[in-house]
This record gives structure tokens, sequence and C-alpha cells, in this order.
């Protein structure tokens, strides 16, 4: 049968071709991945061939996001509903009974740049800009991330391309300005167990009135971050502004930084990176100096442990890349000094939000007990910073520093900031704890600081504030039968039970002794 | 408070602490990428510290398979529950109210290969043995997979590497024996739309007494697969012991190859390759030889088009690509021979599975109205094998071939085959259809194939067999207005609709005319 008519009525089916689909939340968190859902029985899917992993445009309002497609059936989505992951629903800010339209994803053009790169080409500026903004803008799926971490991995990328990915990301994230000529910062690269030196040089550093607006993270698989740690102390969640009110009165602040979107592109990269365990020296570089230039630093000492167990393994690794750090560095117009310090076991005693927080106000209140390798560290960088602002020999530097600290003027000034962000509260202590104490006399010989993250972790640590592990000895340390080792600290007895349970099937592993 | 007595009971905590969970299904389809769904209220998710997109090991009754987290909340499901995508729940074959143990995975070690390859090094068997081994027990998430199709794309690979990959594809899959000397086999790189050759080319090679065996592949986002048209004719589904008995009998058949997990790293490699668009020609090679292996072919004539818009782009690259197949094929022990076609426009008139069985028929039934570029594709690919095979030249092999075309023996050969695969069935016609007309008076000078298999499918192909395009006309042909162009064959005015509506919006691009 052949027609010979218009074999539709235009008007009527508009809307069907549209695909409108009504928004139903089903509250599936796949972290950042945009996810959209529709039934097997949708009728769209079925005339489009839509499949699982699809990439799809969804739009209302004209706002859209771009997603990849999950297929339900059996009751969760009826043909006609639609569904969005969290991270998705939030993005699109859709809400339930929302008309939802979808539609095929045309090709990423910024995505050929990235095969290009695959394929052994050198990429430009403008392929570095469209791909950062593809990746901020949040078009790209996993797959896509995972393919471009993949291309810059390792040695692939020149210093020019480093370079074009540090202005591409300084260029797609916001940028905070302050008004003044000298912006102070730090940076720790791949950071210790317990490194709480921004939380002392700080208030050293503002204390010396120069300014330094510090924003640092929260905790992602480690016990906990330094804004969980200062959070014990005060508020962190600040906004621009109110940050920007703290620092003028106070000279310094420490805040979280999550929420700022300095470099939106980046936190984005670091969670597949992490994921792959793939390093790519350029895109450290250019996600720890973008992020610099974007919060509006002009003067940054960058500490990098070296350690077997580190993030750069040895010294040779640690001289190149502070090379590259600092050519890439002067292209942007950031000046940096390189430290580099022991990286092979934790710093400080406490392993937790509330037990960090403790030997931070031990140090800077110059208790006998304080830890002082901590003491030691945050001294060095205070003092490089000193010498890099105000060009300074050494020995004048790190006179000022241990004056600030001595005085108790550091101690004071970040009490002074914690009320300026809105309050200072004392640290507490957990509910529960048990001491390990060593079952033998010998010499401490190895520690797995992972086995002893994840004890803290197991406690309850960094969401609950006063758990963690309270570590009392250090390596090459004489110990005694029956000498404590460290305490576990909790507030559940659930939870207390849980650190120790994985305590005694791993302790072989989790501390080392040689017998005398 | 410091505990002095042990913190907790021993066996109260037990179950507990290895993490049992009630199985619910929530029927969600993820494709292959493995999923567990487990609440924000889990009191593992909790003391694990899992996060969305945390690998996890899902176990019950000793089998295991590793999963990506999402997590859900409001409803979906209760602390306590656990639930799983539908490719996952099917691979551990678990049912509602299984009891799922679920611990963090350890780390891959096949991972620290693809690293390895990612940082420029050359990798030996043992890495690809492993890397193949993980892919095909489905231990790869998305991410994982893609950055190992990205360590090996472009020309990434040496021939070394070419030859371990292919093997170790082999070895982890099914493998076919047919207890005969001679196996033949054919493939096509980056099928062309209508290219339904192996249906000319099996009947005719089993007509002439020599075994083939032929799997074939479905539609994954065109109209039609050689299965889909097959299946007009008659059944594909069989088993390898249904396939062993056709073979027996027929010297050949043509089944669906999707059941038999051939390569099973490979079918999921090459889902991630689509989406990211990216050719490796080591994977590509290793892909086809790999199957061609496991399916105990031991003679095989590869099809390379090569167009402007095929897979292969031009000369150079197709004969660079035909002697790394040569050289991969004989290390393997497969005897190879290359045909280079025109790969610039669509086969045949059909486009969708009758459509499509309709040309097949005409050619084999040597009908005046039968589309003869199919049918002089399939006579050069069976004079190859016939060639490569028997050691003939090439007038002698092409005489054999014609003449069993000819004279009806290979039309008889095809019916006798679909009839040993559960009988024949005659191709039918759509419901409704609508003729495209030309506007105007002049020559055809381009063709969009791409947005003419898009009407295919919205018309419906593959799922409704009738659907599709039959296209009247060819590229440098003089056409008057008036004159038929295509034809639009649906069996739903829905799908009619979409399909008319999507040709009105696109028709500038699709087929374009010079004016005389």
């Amino acid at each position: 049968m052949q027609l010979q008519a218009h074999p539709y009525k235009k008007e009527n089916h508009c809307d069907h071709y549209t695909h409108e689909l009504i928004f139903k939340n089903l509250y599936i968190d796949t972290n950042q991945e945009l996810i959209v859902y529709m039934p097997a029985s949708c009728h769209v899917c079925k005339s489009e061939g839509f499949q699982a992993l699809t990439r799809l445009v969804v739009s209302v309002n004209g706002r859209s996001i771009i997603t990849s497609l999950n297929i339900t059936d059996d009751g969760l989505l009826q043909d006609g509903e639609i569904s969005l992951s969290k991270s998705a629903a939030k993005k699109l800010e859709v809400n339930e009974g929302d008309k939802l339209n979808v539609t095929h994803m045309d090709s990423l053009h910024s995505m050929s740049h990235v095969r290009a790169k695959l394929y052994g080409n050198t990429l430009d500026q403008q392929a570095y800009t469209e791909i950062i903004q593809d990746i901020s803008g949040e078009k790209y799926s996993n797959i896509y991330l995972s393919s471009f971490v993949a291309a810059c991995s390792g040695d692939n990328m020149n210093m020019d391309e480093i370079y074009f990915l540090t202005k591409a990301m300084v260029d797609t994230g916001n940028r905070m300005y302050w008004g003044k000529g000298v912006i102070a910062d730090k940076h720790c690269i791949g950071g210790l167990p317990g490194n709480r030196t921004s939380m002392i040089v700080v208030p050293i550093i503002a204390a010396l009135g120069i300014t330094i607006p510090k924003t640092s993270s929260r905790a992602i698989t480690s016990p906990a971050g330094t804004a969980d740690t200062m959070e014990v102390l005060t508020n962190v969640n600040l906004t621009m502004e109110e940050m920007r009110k703290v620092v003028e009165k106070e000279n310094g602040c420490i805040a979280w930084g999550g929420a700022m979107k300095l470099s939106p592109a980046d936190d984005i990269i670091i969670k597949v990176e992490k994921a792959l365990d793939v390093d790519s020296e350029g895109q450290m570089i250019a996600s720890i100096l973008s992020k610099k230039v974007a919060a509006g630093s002009t003067h940054c000492v960058i500490d990098i442990p070296v350690g077997a167990t580190a993030k750069v393994r040895n010294m040779d690794a640690a001289v190149s890349l502070s090379l590259r750090l600092k050519e890439i560095a002067d292209l942007i117009g950031l000046k940096v000094e390189m430290i580099f310090s022991d990286g092979n076991q934790p710093v400080g005693y406490g392993i937790g939000p509330s037990l960090e927080a403790r030997d931070v106000l031990d140090v800077l209140q110059n208790k006998p007990s304080a830890p002082t390798d901590l003491k030691e560290r945050a001294v060095r960088i205070a003092s490089e910073i000193v010498q890099l602002v105000w060009n300074l020999p050494r020995e004048g530097a790190h006179d000022l520093v241990i004056e600030k600290l001595k005085n108790g003027t550091a101690y004071k000034k970040l009490i002074s900031i914690c009320e300026a962000q809105g309050g200072f509260k004392e640290p507490q202590t957990a509910k529960y704890n048990f001491t390990i104490e060593s079952e033998t006399n010998g010499i401490i010989t190895s520690v797995d600081n992972r086995k002893i993250a994840r004890i803290a972790k197991l406690s309850g640590a960094p969401d609950s504030q006063e758990a963690g592990v309270d570590f009392l000895v250090q390596l090459k340390q004489k110990v005694e039968k029956g000498q404590p080792l460290f305490t576990i600290c909790s507030n559940s007895p659930g939870e207390l039970n849980y650190a120790f349970e994985y305590y005694k099937q791993n302790k072989q592993q989790i501390l080392k002794l040689s017998y005398e």
C-alpha cells in the first residue's frame, strides 16, 4: 500500500516527537557521573534505539545536561517516566513531575583532541581549553575522562602543553581577587597522615602581617583532611564573601575549598586519576598551580615529601618535579619555592580530626608534649614563605617565625581566626578508647601507615571527630613488653569493636618489632 | 575512660563484621558494567567508608563478582538491603532474599601492566594474558577498560604485542574444533549498510563442498546485522551443538555468534572502543583474528572497504593494515587473504532485515532486478576463498563460483541451510510505506549513509523486520522531477511518522542533487 497523502498530522505528533517525559525521583547516588534512567518499555528508547550507556542530552526549560543512559524496568519507572541520578537531578534543577526532553547527544568535538593526543599528537592552547571547558561543563562520561587521563599520563605532555592545561584550568573556574600585592600560600604534595602544618603556618604568617587566605580539602579516603581538623576548632564552611571578611580582619583563614569551584575540571579529573591510580606529572602540576592562581595567590611554598611510600619516591623525581613546577609557575606569573621533606612516616601523634587538632594546639602553646616533627615542619615552611615574600636571608626569616611561635602570638592569631570564622571550640575526647600494648621487648622497625589509617577510619574518623588513633611511638624507638603502642579512640562500642577486630586480624603487618 | 577488658563480644558481632546484606532486585540495566546498589543509611557503607564508585567484591555461596558502588536512598533500599544491576545479578546468580557479602576490592594486579603501558613500556605475553583474563572475568570497571583501550590506541602496540594480545584473547574464550583440515571463513572490516555478502558467499562455498561455519553479529547501532537479516529467513539462535549438526549436514551455516563467547574480553573491549570512538589497529587485528581462530577457522578472506566515510579511509592505510593482519595471522597459524573494496556507499537496495533478505534472494535467484553491486562483491569474496583453499588460479576459482550461482545450486543450498537451522520463511513486506520523490531534475551527487540508516531505524528496523528504507537510486544517477528516490517501510503509522518527520527536518543533507 502506498500512501499518496501526507501520512501524519503534524501538530498532534509534535510533542511526541520531542520526547517529553515526566521526572520521577529515584534518588540514586552515582557520585559525579550523570546518569539518566528510562524504563525498557519507554517508547522514546524504542523508537530512537537508545541502549544502556547511550549518551543523551536531557533538558528542561532551556537548561540541559549530558548523561549516560541506564535502563530500568519492573515498576521502578513506567513508559512516559524518566529519572536522574542525584548529581544529575541537582545539576538540572528538576523536581518531581517536571517534563524533561531527551535527545541523542551529538559527538563531542573536544574528544577529537583527546583522540589526537592518544595518537601521539601535541595539542595547542585551544584544544586544552575546549577539553577543560567540556569537562567542567560535566559533558564527559567516566569513559571519556579516563581516556583523557590516560592520554596525559606518564611523561606524555611537554612543557608547553602543561602550561596550556594550567591556563585552561584557571580560565574555566572561579577566580579570587584580594586587591593586594602579595598573597601567600602553601601546598603539600601527596599529604602525609597527621601533617597539619597549615594550621600552624597560617597563624604565624598572618601574625607577621602577610595575607594568607588558605583553602583546604576534606578527607576523601583518609581519616582526616585539614578542613576536617580545622572544623574541630571552628566553622570552615565559608562563602567567598565570608572568607574575604575573615581575611580582611585577621590576614588569614583556613576554610574548606570544596565549595569555591576554583578549578572544577580538576576536581572531576582527580577522582578518575585516583580510581585509575595513574600519575600524570603534567596534570599534577596543572592541578596545583591552577588552584593557587585561581585563589589569587602570588607567592607559594610547596612542600614535597619524599619517601618510598610517598607520592614522590626519590630525590631525582623530586628535583625533576620541582624544576618543572618552577618553570610553569614562572610562565603563569606565580612565585614559588620548593621544600623537600621526609615522607617516610606519619607526622605528629594523632590521626583523626580532634586528635590532630590537639597536636596543633600543643605546638602553638609550646607544650613539652607537643610533637616536635610537626613543629619543625611548620617552622620550616613558614620561614620559606617569609624568605620568599620579603626576600630575607634564611636566619632572619627563621628568627621572625620562631618569635611569633614562642611568644604565643601565633596561638592567639589562630584563636582570633577561629573567632572570626564563627567561634573557637576546644577539641573533645572520645567516649571509648582501647590501648594496644607491646607484647614483647624490641625496637620498632616498620609501621604500615595505610593500615593505621584504616583503623582510624573504622573507629569513626573523620565523621566522628573525636575518633581515630593516637600513635604513641616512633620508628626506631625501643619499647618494653606492656608499653602502650597506640590508643584506638571511638564514640561507639560498635565502631571500637570494628577497629579492634581489624587490628587483631592484621597485627602482624601493622607494627613490626625486631627483638633484642 | 580506658577499657581494660576486651571491649566487645566476638561471636555476637561476627555476622555483622562480615557484612551480610539481603538481596532485593531493582532490575536496573547498566549494560555490561556491574553495579552494586546500597542505601546511604547502610551500616556497612558507613563503617567501611564506602563511597559511590568504590570497587567492591560481592559474594554469595563461594561465587563472587567485582562491582562499582552506587548509593541509593529514600525507600529504594533500606539498611540491611542490597541490590545489583541486571548484568551483575545474572552473573552472580542471585535471587530475591539471598544473603550477600560485601568487601573492599584489593587492587587489581593486572592494572599495573596497564599503567606500565601508559607510561610507554612494552608488555610481554604474561602481562597481556593477565589483563585479558581480568577483563573477561569482568573485573574491569569502565574507567579501567577505557584506560586500557587508550593505552593501546593509535600505533602504541608493536607486532609482538599484537600477537600476545591475539593469543591472550584466543586462550581466554571458548574454542570450536571441527575435526576437519580446512575450515573457511570471511570477515568484513567496518561493515557497510546492506552489505549482506555472507548470505550469498556461505551457500556458494558450502555448495562447492568446503566447510564454512559462519557466525555473525546482530545490529548494535545499525538498522540490521547479518544475523538479523538471516533471521528473516530462518532461526539463527543455535547452540554450538546445533551449529555442529547443521554444518555436518550442509557444510555451512549462518548463526548468531553472540552466545558463543569466542572472545569474551573482546566483546567487552569493543563496547568501550565504540563509546570512545578510538581506533586501535592492534586491538582491531587481535579482535578479528582471535575470533576466527577461536571459531576453528583455518582459511579466511578479509574484505576491507576503503572510503572517506568507511573505517579504513585510504589505500595507504588499507595496505598497511593488510600487511600487519597477514603477519599476525601467520604467527597464529591462520591463512588469510585480503580484498580491498569500494567503501563509499551502501550496498544493494534494501536497508533493514527483510528488505536486505529480499536482495540476497534476488541475487541467488538470478533475478534481473537483483542489485549487481551486492552480487559482484559476493562473487569476488567467494572466488578468493576458493583460490585460497584450493590454491586455484583466479579464473578457475571465479568460474566455479559463477557456476554454482548461475545454476541455482547456491540458492538451493541457502534454502537447505535454512531448513537445517529450523525451517525457511519468505521475507514479508511492511504494512505501511511512503515513497519520497525527487522535487527537481538533477544528478545525485551525495548520499548521507548515516542519516539514511537513521530513517531506517526510526521506521522500526531491526526489531520490526519488515521496516527500513528501500533505496531506489545510486550516486551519479540522473533523476527526473517526481521520480521515486526511496521508500520508507514500516509496520506502524507512528513509526512511519517519526521517520518521515526526521526526513523532512534533514532532507537537505540526506540526498544532494546537482541541477542540470
